[in-house]
């Protein structure tokens, strides 16, 4: 994949990629969900993206409106109300072995091809390296272990632990807890746009994983760099020893 | 339309509709938005569809995420924004005229055919009416202004008055505290499903104004009372006197 690297021009707000002292990811840069939609498409030849589209609509905006009322639920008991719905709206039958089925794709991600070796990097270059996500303690962890990436993250934070999900500030506030260090001094790598959003409110320096060539959401913000692949984040953050 | 008159089985939660003193509105049981639709198509033959709907989810998504992060927008901006990223999203090129057109739609509401008639029966039957919207004092008047509603309102709530959207509990308040009135006296009325959760989320009775048929939301809560038109509702109240 070509690399598409782009800085932030606005001089009020410097990259400071000197100063990354720690590299934040959401669940989605590491680990490739591509396997669900593809599980949809499997029990529903020729639905699958109108049911796996309906599905992540409502997995995300179920997060959002719970957390904004004061109604959480978890990722797990939120996604299973998403599928529920997806699969009404569209009038599709979801026999419960089919249901548990496509759950259970959560539990068996796998890390996108270029991940190991640009973690790997990320290390050795003395960065420190964390998870931060809306997914539960188990779906990270799961993930870790199918993708054979045991002892690479120096943290593994759900946003679980204080009940609530990004784009909560609270949410991003455990990454600065958690790692102890300046916001300014953390990187966060998010896959989705309202993610980019959410973090450069809270102060992150940000970097957009755009792996799958979204259109950027028009909520104000620039990340301070994209690119396709963890091959473009680790050339990011090398520009800033050259 | 056929009467579609539920009640809550759930003994825990009477519908207490006798106690009922108010009945406050989101705006769309009230304003038709479907003209804007229509000048989508008109605008974008053949794609008026796609465009009106990612235009209307990013509107809801954007509203939501900025009051979980704390950055608030009002409703005419989000809804420039989200207009222009579905534009952006389908490749369409959206002329600063065209643009212009689609958003004064939001100036030019009118109300639905059953609206006026039902309004002022329930204002014969002596309850307070109000509504309670996301959208800005200024849609929230013109709408009133167009469908000649002047006066049937005790109250016009816009929850840009705290700098928040539904479904922020906060918002839910202004009605409260507007009125006057226990929540338990406030019957709301709500044309989206996760209106309908968010109301009864914060504990008002709610009446699901379903008008086009819409899947539920699988949010927990069913609504104490769901038909299709304001008929329906005033039937709904009508029963608590037999």
């Amino acid at each position: 994949m070509a690399a598409a690297v782009t800085s932030s021009a606005d001089p009020r707000q410097p990259a400071g990629r000197s100063q990354i002292k720690a590299v934040v990811f959401d669940a989605f840069p590491v680990f490739d969900s591509r396997p669900i939609i593809r599980a949809c498409e499997e029990a529903f030849p020729g639905r699958g993206s109108d049911l796996s589209n309906a599905w992540r609509t409502r997995q995300f905006e179920y997060q959002w409106l719970r957390a904004l009322a004061g109604q959480y639920e978890d990722f797990w008991q939120t996604t299973q109300s998403a599928l529920d719905y997806a699969a009404h709206s569209l009038k599709l039958e979801l026999s419960s072995s089919v249901r548990d089925s496509l759950l259970q794709g959560y539990l068996a991600l796998k890390a996108w091809p270029d991940v190991p070796d640009a973690l790997a990097e990320l290390r050795r270059s003395g960065k420190q390296l964390a998870l931060l996500s809306n997914v539960t303690p188990q779906i990270l962890h799961a993930g870790i272990k199918s993708s054979g990436l045991n002892g690479i993250f120096h943290h593994v934070i759900s946003t679980d632990r204080i009940g609530s999900f990004k784009p909560d500030p609270r949410a991003y506030q455990l990454g600065v807890d958690v790692l102890g260090l300046r916001k300014e001094a953390i990187l966060f790598v998010a896959f989705a746009g309202w993610d980019v959003a959410g973090s450069k409110w809270f102060g992150y320096p940000t970097y957009w994983n755009n792996r799958q060539n979204a259109t950027s959401e028009q909520l104000g913000v620039t990340p301070d760099g994209t690119g396709e692949s963890l091959d473009d984040l680790t050339r990011f953050l090398a520009e800033s020893r050259a």
